[in-house]
């Protein structure tokens, strides 16, 4: 059962929020939704962070927009895997997005202008920080467990490290401790292709008028072709033609070049470039192990929360490798650690897709969670 | 030993060439090399076909530009793997291309102005065509050997079955009997990012006194992502910083985005757009199976020669997989066939690169090659 209509709210933030490129963000609002309710003792929320272009709504449908259905729809809800009838559910849009907390179209109160591309470039922990001051606003000393899938997953892993305290479980799917070269390389593509585009004015787009709409575009259809497996795109692709021939021409022949260029098109008509730019580069700085020399292992020694970490035999973008690097620097400390490898044919995006036994694994974790918290409110 | 100084020699065909399309080009030129000496029978010759980027100029250097050295000089020259002591071999542009075959960038005779985007949408068969055609003027009934890697293997596929009884030999490296979804998928990227580019103006940017350069440097980039492995890639780049430090800005960070951004801008100084398109298409539409209903051991039906077929185990463009199907394709229809699987760590660029075991592979089937060659001399 969906969880029905809901309603972001957002929270202002009067204190500067210190960044890790040494500057801080003076005076920002996050925006977020919440799902069930918050139990007595607090103890049954759940935080669920957001990958490179999802928002707050994770669930749920808007009165007023009820086919903008959220993000993990599947995953969150009255019954569902992350149940909704038990757990406090918080969805969180990160600082620098373009879906209502401050980021790159907002107003700089220094200068009275939109912030465009000086908008600082903020990091995984930066978000986590961020995250951390609206659990205290709502009086979340601890969750239940901070989870997510991609860079949401880092962001997990980050509050693992930096508030071991403040979480009990930590659940990071189809994540990596850090990005490859190939992972890097693919994102400055993208950047590449929103830098150039003459209609990003150098971030002050906004102030023309104007969107680097094909900048946009190129980048996300790089993305995408990152997200899905060779296999799902053979299968759900392979080379069908539009209309049967070859056209000899530019226009579109195959079916692949008619869904990227319809997934860019719709994709430049609604994110912001800035964003964009914001996210991937939080992507490539996301190293915790780079303050312990390269030891994963040190970087999660001061760790307490039990881990449910989940991968994808098809996922070439983080791929299970990176998933059991974490497994191994997490047992190499004693941590808990549950680790699953689903043979799920859809590449990275199979973290948002309905998967029986990847929901099965995920509703018995949190059925688990909630024993334990039961157990303690008996006690 | 480096075959030296050569010169590119040209040749002026006066027939139209029908092509694919269903139209044909009218008087067009081909820019060719040849290294060693053609025997007197005449069997001695090895055509050499480029792929995406490269030309006719496959060994030696220019006398006005030493530091200009062929493409496969490790391969080709005297004592090498393909030794020109022994064979004639000739390195042909492609039509479309941009280093002096007739291409989008001369002049269309019907107009008086470069054909720009008009330049007919050229195929491998089309090339084949032509390279047949320049055959039959330099008297070679028969090659010892078509050889090429990546789209030149394609066209040495075409080769033997479009002409069955004019090659001896086979060889087909890094290639694929066609692009999968995620091929033309890349492809597809490459060509939006020069298509949109403003100073792309439909193809007759010559025009216009300006040159695509965003665009196929963001097109540059992407394709050289997919050339090189992962692990290749970890290993000379990883996470390296230029600077030591994350910059926090939309410069340059990692050693992999200096790498990739000197790559796109070198090749955007020297490489033509509508070229990068044509080529581009020509991968996407090469399928010999499509006119056997997807039956690929049927295309190979009427083929003749016999094959060397070569694929390294880091390549996921091309993957052995895909030289694999060749092989069970060949292999069904009785043909004689060597394969070989490198374990380079190179990715697909390796079928460009030094390696003992592949030089090592080539360097004693063209002894077998020979070997035949001069027995039929001698009889």
């Amino acid at each position: 059962m969906s969880i029905g209509i809901v309603s972001p709210q957002i929270m202002h933030f009067p204190e500067p929020l210190p960044l890790k490129n040494g500057t801080s963000l003076a005076d920002y609002m996050l925006m977020y939704e919440t799902y069930g309710t918050l139990n007595a003792d607090k103890s049954n929320a759940v935080l669920v962070c957001h990958a490179l272009n999802a928002s707050h709504h994770v669930a749920g449908v808007y009165a007023d927009d009820p086919d903008n259905v959220g993000w993990w729809d599947n995953m969150v809800g009255p019954g569902k895997s992350l149940d909704t009838d038990k757990f406090f559910v918080i969805g969180v849009n990160n600082l620098g997005s373009c879906f209502g907390s401050t980021g790159p179209m907002h107003t700089n109160p220094a200068t009275g202008k939109p912030y465009g591309a000086s908008f600082p470039v903020v990091t995984v922990e930066d978000w986590v920080n961020a995250q951390a001051r609206l659990a205290d606003q709502l009086g979340i000393a601890q969750f239940a467990a901070v989870m997510g899938g991609s860079l949401g997953g880092m962001q997990a892993v980050a509050w693992s490290m930096m508030f071991p305290d403040r979480l009990r479980h930590c659940i990071v799917i189809a994540s990596t401790p850090k990005l490859s070269a190939q992972n890097i390389a693919f994102n400055d593509v993208a950047r590449q292709a929103i830098l150039t585009d003459p209609d990003y004015h150098g971030g002050d787009f906004y102030a023309h008028g104007v969107v680097p709409k094909n900048g946009l575009r190129v980048a996300r259809m790089v993305g995408h072709i990152t997200y899905l497996s060779d296999d799902d795109m053979a299968e759900k692709f392979g080379r069908d033609l539009r209309s049967g021939e070859y056209q000899f021409g530019f226009g579109i022949d195959f079916e692949i070049e008619s869904y990227l260029r319809y997934q860019g098109d719709k994709f430049s008509t609604y994110f912001d470039a800035n964003t964009y730019l914001l996210i991937t580069k939080a992507l490539d700085y996301f190293d915790p192990a780079k303050d312990f020399g390269g030891d994963l292992a040190k970087a999660f020694a001061n760790t307490k929360a039990q881990f449910l970490l989940a991968s994808f035999k098809t996922d070439w973008r983080f791929s299970p490798e990176r998933s059991r690097e974490m497994v191994q620097a997490l047992v190499s400390n004693k941590r808990r650690v549950t680790y699953a490898e689903i043979d799920a044919p859809h590449g990275h995006d199979a973290f948002l897709l309905e998967d029986e036994r990847y929901m099965k694994l995920l509703r018995e974790y949190y059925q688990r969670v909630w024993a334990e918290i039961a157990l303690e409110e008996c006690a």
